[in-house]
């Protein structure tokens, strides 16, 4: 048996949520994924791929666009930027892979605060990097050992998961300037459900990207689609180590079709915020201690452990999946973290939950 | 701006075949495409998936299965490998990629005969490894000194390209055996085409694993599906580096209906090699030095870098594109690699090509 290199042998594998069997009857509020159907504009343009050719799916045996152009054209005009800033990843995971393995060599440094998403540190360990962490207090405000720290990236999940969470564009803009060497990468996944974004940094400062995915707002998460915007130079060497062919035609059609339809992602994001406030409150009124969420979850706080991961358990039994955090390190132990279902959704896991706080 | 790592910012892309501009009359045999549409069974798997929730899409705004349990069982009971030793990419790059990424550290070496495959080298420089090469000679047999070297990995394409060389699984058997601490990477891309393959070696022997994919013979390069067979610690070590969703809803539902309709491909191979028998006997009668090829392209070489470039650019002009590979170290600037495409193209192809050698 040939040998791992040490830093793989050592680490554990990403853990994503739990993905139950195709046909389950489950409500899952554990990977906030949108409880709304994606634009229909995205099903037509994958039927108008396959209907192209000679035959049904004729146009699938030739290589896909490796610059995805089609995609990064209509991500460019959506969001004002230059299309040469853009660039197209496999998820935006992917293009945190990519970032990585750009910029940070082993036992190179890259920093972020914790808790937040665990693939961070997933990714480090797969490239042999230095991982230096930074404690979020209950407030969630950045550390100040962020700032100014040595490192090759610093990321910055906004709004954080999973405490919902949003940074302010001015506090990570000072944050960029205070790096001497390292690359800011401000993940925007759930910015789509926020009050405001940070995009305009990845335009104005030379070490600033941002990462935008199609899982949570565009209701895409089974596209795999995800995008990075930033300066011209640095997504220039990006391009050198990314997969040629990353994205499939079908992928492309999709995001492509998505950004196109604006006004439908926008309804969805709507109801979504309105659920998410009808959430918070209800569960504050159960006593839980909620985290202000600016994202398509809330993180809710229990007396202690005990009982969240009671909780966790109960609502699984009664067929409702949500997120439990067991790893001590996270210090999350005592939460859930709920993404935002639809309401009929929301409304059958606060009984379950007064069912369960009613049990003792 | 940040600095990317050394090797990273040394390095070039890889550049993929051209990619002529959609709706562009163009023919295309230059990366390696296959000329007949996918199985039928194909879209109506996608069409399936599209329909399959509540609205048209509505199951992408899901997670896809990290695990693509359902390629993965009908890869499994395809080639009769346990479902654990196989393991899926997005593409056979990317599997290609998380093999160097477990296996090679910085300034580790990886080692493979010249030409080749090029994405093995872009691979390598990305992160940072030493490449050993050995030159093919003019026969394409094995160099010697593969055997015994002290690579982490040692990458094998069999049939390889340019040169459509299938290697037999006995002297592959050796080679392997004859690694110390490297894992032998044999890839066959293209061995649907060819007489016999080496799939029993990855059941067989701790360190090897043979890739495959879904860009030649099943039709799919526009889907990006490749799959890895090898020893089950193996493939349990590779996860740790695996995207958590490299691949997505559609891709999963066409890999496996591909899969289960074997038949379709079958009858798309046998015409592919009846036509590249034809090609390469006429490509022969107008003096061509053509390599046998148990691909489904073939390399043939001219008189002369001049005249191989020359026929290139004609036939370019022409609107048929061919494989011509400029880089010196390459050796290959007296040639051109041409994808068998239909019976018709390539008429249209050996016609356009007498046309240039005529013109002398």
């Amino acid at each position: 048996m040939p040998r791992f290199r040490p830093n793989v042998a050592a680490m554990e594998a990403y853990q994503p949520g739990e993905q139950p069997p195709a046909g389950a009857k489950v409500i899952k509020l554990n990977t906030n994924e949108c409880p709304y159907p994606p634009s229909p504009k995205v099903a037509e343009a994958i039927r108008a791929e396959l209907d192209a050719g000679a035959a049904p799916g004729d146009r699938l045996r030739l290589y896909s666009d490796p610059g995805a152009t089609a995609l990064r054209q209509a991500a460019a005009e959506a969001y004002g930027f230059p299309v040469e800033c853009v660039l197209h990843g496999n998820g935006s995971d992917e293009l945190l892979a990519m970032l990585m393995r750009a910029f940070v060599g082993e036992g190179e440094s890259i920093a972020y605060a914790m808790p937040t998403y665990v693939l961070y540190e997933t990714l480090a360990n797969a490239q042999a990097a230095k991982i230096v962490t930074f404690d979020y207090g209950r407030d969630f405000a950045l550390p100040q050992g962020l700032f100014g720290c040595d490192a090759k990236i610093v990321f910055v999940a906004s709004p954080n998961s999973p405490s919902g969470t949003l940074y302010a564009k001015a506090e990570l803009e000072r944050l960029a300037r205070s790096l001497p060497n390292g690359v800011l990468v401000i993940d925007e996944a759930y910015v789509a459900f926020a009050e405001s974004d940070a995009m305009e940094l990845a335009k104005k400062l030379p070490n600033v990207v941002v990462l935008r995915t199609f899982s949570k707002s565009h209701s895409l998460a089974g596209m795999r689609l995800g995008l990075l915007f930033g300066p011209k130079d640095l997504v220039a060497g990006l391009w050198k180590v990314k997969d040629s062919y990353n994205l499939d035609r079908l992928a492309i059609a999709a995001g492509a079709a998505s950004l196109r339809d604006p006004n439908w992602t926008a309804a969805n994001v709507a109801k979504v915020r309105a659920t998410r406030a009808r959430l918070s409150k209800e569960l504050a009124a159960l006593g839980l201690d909620v985290l202000p969420s600016q994202a398509n979850f809330v993180f809710a706080r229990m007396k202690d452990a005990a009982t969240a991961e009671g909780a966790y358990r109960f609502l699984k039994a009664q067929g409702i999946l949500v997120r439990y955090f067991p790893a001590p390190r996270l210090r999350l132990q005592d939460g859930l973290r709920v993404s935002v279902g639809t309401d009929a959704e929301i409304d059958a896991l606060l009984a379950k939950l007064k069912e369960y706080l009613a049990r003792g």
